[in-house]
């Protein structure tokens, strides 16, 4: 059986999470939390579990959920999105990720990529046959250069996709990007696909800018979305899109018929949550702490980084300790000092090394002490 | 935004279903129980909720919910898969259908596909540039015509889409069929995707012959299949991929970026639910007395019809009685004697009207009685 995908391995995040439990190490790679969800919500879910809500939720998701999920979106940013047609629930951001790749993309279509990227755009682009082009964010501040951005538009440009705050550097998106990003494509029949997955985990006074809140990026956004990680419930895959109606209804079309519809007590027991506003209010100061406490106890390492303003991984760089490819690096970390990252490589295609480490500090405090103390040995 | 799915409207299954709502008409259209799942089940699934299981599932699946699916199918069959590489979990049928799908056409690769045929089976080959070649299932027996699929065969031919026990019109494939099927696809690089969903709801003695029970035809198929029909659970969207190892390697590189994975805490549950064998052993018996049910008080309507080999599913012709379209007449039903239904027509790329109609009898008995007997008044 030939391959569309040939480049393709085990992933990373299967790679090292399974050599972290194999070995014993503390896992620090792959992005889920080492706690659980609000018991309040399990518990909701158990309610709809046993009365009955076991059967097809509707093909856009929940009618509840959806209205829950527009209501905690203009209560966030001011936004509003019609439940009815701008609002689809997904099997995790994941699925809407390659719905809305699929919606707009033809064999041919250039899609701007900014790298490093979360590893799921690129085979989305080139599924429907289309041609990523990339733009590098470059150590240590990765920054957006609109103006490499810019001089990559070409005629056959379709989409643009972007990820704020961005997995794995940490990158949040200013007023001024959106800016940027709305004179490039003005004018333009050029869609963004945007991956707000960490929308409530920013740090230092940082705010997230989402799509929405610029009308122009606004109305050719496909906003792909999850509650995986601002509830801690990576496992449910339940994410959304939000896009204008005339978006909405092509991205419907296409995920129709790939997963059809979402888990359905998990819907309603989130349409009930969502209402709860403290659960993502109190976001970003726990994961503040959280990055601190692990900053802070590396200091004492021979890493240097600079602390990441949004989601909950951490850039580290060890150009000043070992020049061993990254891959390697992470895997004998795991091995011999038992923390387990990721090589920040996987996410380029040409795996591009810039000794770099991702650590995801979505972990219990003790566990992020260890990882430290231990790492400081290196 | 052009459409890569222009044909497509709003699925029938949502149409109906929410005009029954609107109607308060008994919904025997879209295919799902109006009962529950086992409360064990239940139990179980809120046991690992609140028991930390609501992080990411691998990639593949929960490892002990492959082995338990590849351990209920060796008990069943008598056939082995690897649970390492060669059973992998889906967000339900759909997607595991649009896995294999992706895997294997390429833009320009022909697939056969038996009409009537689910709806998601055609935009599945279109949003891969296949082209979809069809063989009708002529009433009133729908046996499959083995010389016209031989027919329709070219070298172009990449796959051939195949649905046993079938939706919508119930039927079950001989063991002759599958000898007809290898004995066609036999020197040739052609696959064979398999949507075996109602797998365990056969009649009359009617057995199940899944693709994996001839050799030939196991080293070329993708068995897709799903819990939600076996286990009264079509909401948590749970289905899985069995293929020999070289095809769930491409499997799995499509599956990785299009959800990822899939919910967890269900998939645990139902690693132990899985070896309790009386769950689906029952299943044919316990809907053969529905379908019975429902066909002896339709006797007394002028509906004519041959009683379902298997699915959850009865075809009706109601030729004798009106010449309307079908889906006329569908609304028409809803609307005016309170029963919803799918009308045959959908089920086909031109809409072919054969004055039929589609009921679920996968409903609590007091629901068919009544639906039944409004049916008698047209
Ligand atoms: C879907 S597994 C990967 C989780 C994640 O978002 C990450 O580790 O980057
Ligand atoms: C995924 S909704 C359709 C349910 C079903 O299998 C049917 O009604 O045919």
């Amino acid at each position: 059986l030939p391959s569309k995908l040939p480049y393709v391995g085990t992933t990373i995040f299967t790679v090292m999470s399974k050599l972290a439990t194999d070995e014993g190490a503390y896992n620090l790679s792959q992005g889920f939390p080492s706690f659980d969800c609000s018991p309040k919500l399990s518990e909701l879910v158990c309610h709809y579990l046993k009365n009955g809500y076991n059967q097809y939720a509707p093909m856009s998701g929940a009618p509840v959920f959806r209205e829950s999920i527009a209501e905690k979106t203009a209560d966030v940013y001011g936004i509003s999105y019609n439940p009815e047609t701008e609002v689809t629930v997904t099997s995790g951001a994941t699925e809407a990720i390659f719905c809305a790749v699929t919606a707009v993309v033809y064999p041919g279509d250039e899609v701007i990529v900014l790298e490093p990227a979360y590893d799921s755009y690129v085979p989305a682009i080139d599924l429907n046959g289309g041609v990523p082009v990339f733009v590098t964010l470059d150590a240590p501040d990765f920054k957006i250069d609109w103006e490499k951005v810019k001089a990559k538009i070409s005629p056959k440009t379709k989409a643009i996709l972007i990820n704020t705050p961005h997995n794995p550097v940490g990158t949040v998106f200013s007023k001024e990007d959106l800016d940027c990003l709305a004179e490039i494509i003005r004018g333009k029949d050029i869609y963004i696909i945007s991956d707000e997955v960490y929308e409530h985990i920013v740090f230092d006074g940082e705010v997230h800018h989402s799509m929405m809140t610029h009308p122009e990026l606004k109305e050719r956004s496909f906003i792909c979305n999850s509650v995986g990680k601002t509830y801690h419930v990576t496992g449910w895959k339940i994410g959304y899109c939000l896009a204008p109606a005339a978006l909405t209804k092509e991205f419907r079309r296409i995920h129709q018929y790939i997963t059809f519809c979402t888990v359905s007590p998990m819907q309603f027991a989130l349409a009930d949550f969502l209402k709860l506003p403290e659960h993502y209010e109190a976001l970003s100061d726990f994961y503040q702490r959280k990055r601190d406490r692990f900053n802070e106890a590396l200091k004492a390492s021979r890493f240097t980084f600079k602390p990441s303003k949004g989601s909950f991984f951490q850039i580290v760089s060890y150009e000043k300790i070992t020049d061993e490819y990254d891959y390697d690096l992470a895997i004998r970390l795991t091995k011999e000092i038992k923390v387990a990252s990721v090589p920040v490589s996987v996410f380029y295609k040409d795996k591009k090394d810039d000794k770099l480490l991702r650590f995801c500090f979505a972990k219990d405090d003790d566990i992020l002490d260890k990882a430290a103390e231990l790492l400081c040995k290196l």
